[in-house]
């Protein structure tokens, strides 16, 4: 039997290794990201819409209609896409629960959008019109394309959740410009933004039109022999300096990297084209190994926001876009479909509570569109009657000239459950954890049913019952073991209250399950210091703590006396701890404490300031105020920046910073020597 | 008596602390600096003058009068400032020795450009004419004030080297239009890009003529007060968001807010204004102390080529502008020339060595336009028949699209004899040391004569012999002692053979010289090991080398079998060694070995590779190949990147990079045992 389950991927059958289950499949009832869904829906897209309308983004497709829109219209070459965008999140939103309210903002801002369109499927507010440039007039930077793109996982988006609608129309129209426009005998060239690769898969897949998913194709295959211009970033900068099949690694700016990636792999699917899929996760594999961050994030250089070199991954100067997030996401997902790999879910995971789950304040109304590693300087609060001009703020900001991040955030969590679970001929496959309800039909027709109970992240144990079995035959239940577990033991207590430990990877449990029946999954989610391949040179002599699949960051909020972050010194001697938070709700992770200090290496110490900062490493220390011993807090760092304007680092120095002392010797003082030695 | 020094600063009379002598009374002979200038001279003047007929920046000024300017106009907006910048190195060059066919060579350039000026005095071949953007329509990025600025220079220069002629006479037309135009009735606002300022000051001191200095002073006096644009990077961009008198450390863009501190300190010197002196050395302090990479360099920020936040200095990230240096050197100067304190000059003798001459290849045609500490990827050869698009090339490239680097370094090395000496009432000051002879009249007539040999930085001694002196009255002889000799001693002779210690700062020799009298000043070179303020997070757990003023790094052309410089280790156990090179020359220094040892963690280790760079702290070491106990050579950092593509750093990974090990206590385990561990 057929499916069309509201998912953002749909392989065709057999395209795929794994089947993804639908938001109407998979409901997350409570937890972390529970909440995080009812704060996208309740205030997300309430705020986005009312930023767009009040900077002109919604209003820019009306001007087009009725009045001037090459004098009067507002905002980046690109705004059109965030409204797509957030239709997209409204649109999965309503796939998750039925809310009229939405369905009639769809439908208006769909009537503001599709009048708009020209008779020949054109649609651009920024292009094509009298006193605009030409369409297609630089392709470099000119983003129609990546518009369409969105436009079409929109209208896709919508016909899932809700059945084909205007918006879907609306999609299909551009497509088909697309298709006429770029095809075989068309414009051979690509959009300096890649984008629309996915979604035209994915509108290939709704419809089952072969065009769309040729004219992806077309598109990946082109992409890479230097159609574009050679810009001051170079032509990797847009991934046009290599072909896909041929790359080793991600390169240029990160965003467009991983969207051309997750559209290469939707149409490797899609062609069951081998050599591309392998090119790709070669190119993946690479890219975690050597340019992404502790938190998932991917993205060091903020000139052309790109990837950097191996290994350049200072924490100071992450940028680590959210949409980057977003985009790894969504390669990971297309990957773990194609391969049934958990290694592709582990760096979701990763990237969701890390990247994703940063961005937004708590209350949904403000966001990162950087995620750095380390904020030397307390931000100042944005202003909220006005756009941000700059992405490297201290603190989330309401909006953004270019304001790509808040509604990627938003169709990201509408469509979250969509990421949990899969199904194959064997059965059910978990790869996120959070308390959800999940029900579906096996390919043999077989139902079943489903209730994890979990707080995780907060708390390790995954309860997974059995709802609904067939009645006859066995089964299996794949639970994804975390790769953060290695080294630790996570315990899999199977429905006859056997416990066995699990590796990392996946662990399964095949029987003719009856309703009732219950599998325990035991997560280790002690904190535990964390190191670096020494190559990232910029966080040599540190470390990091990790609980779960949480990163942790110190804050100063939490520093005593005013103290900024750079005061900490860690002490790696003592494992973390988790401190027993009282009065906070199942979403809210533990915070932990770590053994250290605070040195007097701060802004007060003066003299020091005022002097040139290198010396010959024969000299003696210099006299630094003396160390206090402490227990430093430690937060998750996705919560960090909700308190006010604050310091923050993820790398922690360890106490003895040089390894090496002027005496000749390897240092063994132990801390409390050099704990005195400091005040000397 | 007055007198008229060949020199690109000339306070007025009692306005400064120190007389700087010129390029007529101090002649660089040969050694390390010698070279350079024959380079500049015979090379590079040539070169940049090729390359700027024919990218088409000096035809932009005959097309502005004979064509279609707004239709032909090649280059960027600034482009016009590197004739004049071109134009100033030649007039130095003149001034340091006669040459007939660069006398032409200006007059020929002058004949291209004076045509273009307008009546009324304005000249820019950007802005103005028919088809193009109206003057001063785009003070944020129009550069037209900071145009005239390096015209002003190269005018002055030309006057004090030859006596005034047309190029110094065009450049008076500008300055008056920029008077007439800007002043206090005028337009009420600055220059996106920092530069009139100095030059005004110049053209007052050169021609007495008070307004030019009023209108510097208001220039400075505007500035920070928000009448530029509030642009993506903010107003610090390019100062305008505080007060020069109000702001404490250098930010923004890096070159435009040291050419801003420079013109400051120059109003500030010509109106007696203590409080804005004082605050452009407060602000130098801080910068110095925080915003400053081992090199002298200034600027961590690719995106907007600005400072950093304070420390955040990661040296595979540094952009260091060549320009930038320049700019930095210029402002030591000034604020040398103002107070008299060796400390300006010990940082523009580290940028010049360390900077400046990093810039240029050995043969003067190619450039770095930023100097980065660490290389990561070997670069490729830059072409020669087109201008590189990028500035963060692996390799120097003959020009860029942006090519204010070349001529900035040609006008510094032509002028830099103006560098090495100062008078005052008392006698005369040595700052940077170089093989020259010297010779000048002191304000009370008596006439003095040097001859200093050294081969500094080769060789750490320098003798002073006297050979010409006043037969009547003791004199001094100052001599700088750098403040890297802090820690080592240096050792001065006097003309009786009495040899002394002499700390960091000057050293002083008061008598009645004689021709013939020696002073000696011998300056430890032995290369010394080098730390950072641990603050400066991104080279934690490294070292640096320094020998003299010369900063060390490692380059991959010198490790065996084709290793990258990320698996060097070094042993600090051992001081590094000077390594006798034969068969080089007096201006090459000494190359440096240092103990240490090449890891296994290189490209070849494919196991590592493809995984997960982070991990449990608790883990054991990943195994990596055995470590080569070697000695690794280290060449002076301005001397890399001359041999073909390659990898290269300045701070160097101890062999033990964590001072902790998992086991619960610190690390005591020798280098040797490290070895071995290694190899488990």
């Amino acid at each position: 039997m057929t499916r069309s389950p509201i998912v953002p991927v749909a392989p065709g059958r057999g395209r795929s290794r794994l089947r993804p289950l639908g938001l109407d499949e998979v409901r997350i009832t409570g937890g972390f990201w529970g909440r995080r869904q009812q704060v996208n829906a309740e205030a997300t897209l309430h705020h986005c819409r009312d930023w767009m309308e009040r900077v002109g983004w919604i209003g820019n497709f009306r001007t087009a209609v009725h009045g001037r829109i090459d004098r009067d219209r507002r905002g980046r070459e690109f705004a059109d896409s965030d409204v797509y965008k957030l239709l997209e999140a409204m649109a999965w939103e309503t796939g998750r629960r039925a809310d009229s309210a939405l369905d009639a903002a769809i439908a208006e801002l769909t009537d503001a959008i599709a009048p708009a369109q020209e008779p020949d499927g054109y649609l651009n507010t920024a292009y094509g019109r009298p006193g605009q440039p030409p369409r297609y007039s630089d392709l470099e930077w000119g983003h129609e394309l990546y518009c369409y793109g969105h436009l079409i996982q929109a209208g896709v988006a919508q016909s899932r959740a809700r059945g084909e609608g205007e918006l879907t129309k609306t999609a299909r129209r551009a497509a088909d410009h697309v298709c006429a426009t770029f095809g075989t005998d068309g414009i051979e060239r690509v959009c300096g933004h890649p984008e629309i690769e996915t979604a035209l898969v994915e509108l290939a897949r709704l419809t089952g039109e072969q065009r769309y998913l040729d004219q992806a194709a077309l598109f990946v295959a082109r992409r890479g022999h230097g159609t574009l211009a050679d810009i001051e970033f170079g032509r990797a900068y847009y991934q046009d300096d290599l072909p896909v099949r041929e790359a080793k690694v991600l390169r240029g700016h990160a965003v467009r990297a991983l969207y051309l990636a997750a559209g290469a792999v939707d149409v490797a699917m899609e062609t069951g084209d081998e050599e591309l899929l392998a090119a790709v996760v070669r190119q993946w594999e690479t890219t975690v190994a050597r340019r992404t961050y502790l938190t998932g994030g991917m993205g060091s250089h903020h000139r052309d926001e790109s990837f950097g070199e191996d290994f350049v991954l200072p924490p100071d100067r992450a940028y680590s876009e959210t949409c980057a997030g977003v985009a790894s996401v969504m390669l990971c997902w297309r990957l773990l479909l194609a391969t049934g790999e958990p290694r592709f879910a582990d760096l979701a995971e990763r990237t969701l509570f890390n990247v994703i789950a940063a961005s937004p304040s708590e209350d949904g109304r403000a966001f990162f569109y950087t995620n750095t590693l380390h904020r030397r300087g307390r931000g100042t609060e944005s202003r909220t009657d006005t756009d941000s001009p700059r992405a490297d703020s201290g603190l989330r900001a309401p909006w953004f000239a270019v304001s790509c991040c808040p509604t990627n955030v938003a169709r990201t969590l509408a469509q979250l459950s969509g990421y949990l679970a899969t199904a194959d001929e064997h059965g059910l496959q978990l790869h996120q954890y959070a308390d959800a309800e999940i029900a579906t039909t096996l390919d043999d027709g077989r139902v079943i049913g489903l209730r994890v109970r979990t707080d995780y992240p907060a708390g390790g144990a995954v309860t997974v019952r059995v709802t609904r079995s067939p009645d006859h035959g066995p089964w299996t239940l794949a639970l994804r073991v975390p790769a953060w577990t290695a080294g630790a033991t996570a315990w899999l207590t199977d429905p006859d209250g056997v416990r066995r430990p699990a590796a990392s990877g996946s662990v399964e449990v095949t029987r003719a399950f009856r309703a009732g029946d219950q599998v325990r999954l035991e997560l280790p989610l002690a904190p535990r210091w964390i190191r670096a391949d020494p190559r990232i040179d910029a966080v040599r002599g540190t470390l990091a703590v990790q609980r779960g699949p949480l990163v942790y960051c110190a804050e100063s909020t939490d520093l005593p006396g005013g103290r900024d972050v750079d005061a900490v010194r860690v002490d790696p001697r003592a494992q973390p701890r988790e401190r027993l938070d009282r009065g906070r709700g199942g979403y809210r992770p533990a915070t932990v404490l770590v053994a250290g200090e605070l040195t007097g290496t701060d802004d007060r110490n003066e003299q020091r300031d005022a002097s040139w900062p290198y010396e010959p490493h024969s000299h003696p220390p210099r006299r630094t105020t003396a160390a206090d011993r402490t227990e430093i807090v430690l937060v998750p760092y996705h919560s960090w920046g909700n308190r006010g304007p604050s310091t923050m680092r993820v790398w922690l120095p360890t106490a003895d910073p040089d390894s090496t002392t002027p005496t000749g010797r390897q240092s063994c003082t132990n801390l409390e020597e050099s704990t005195d030695r400091t005040a000397v």
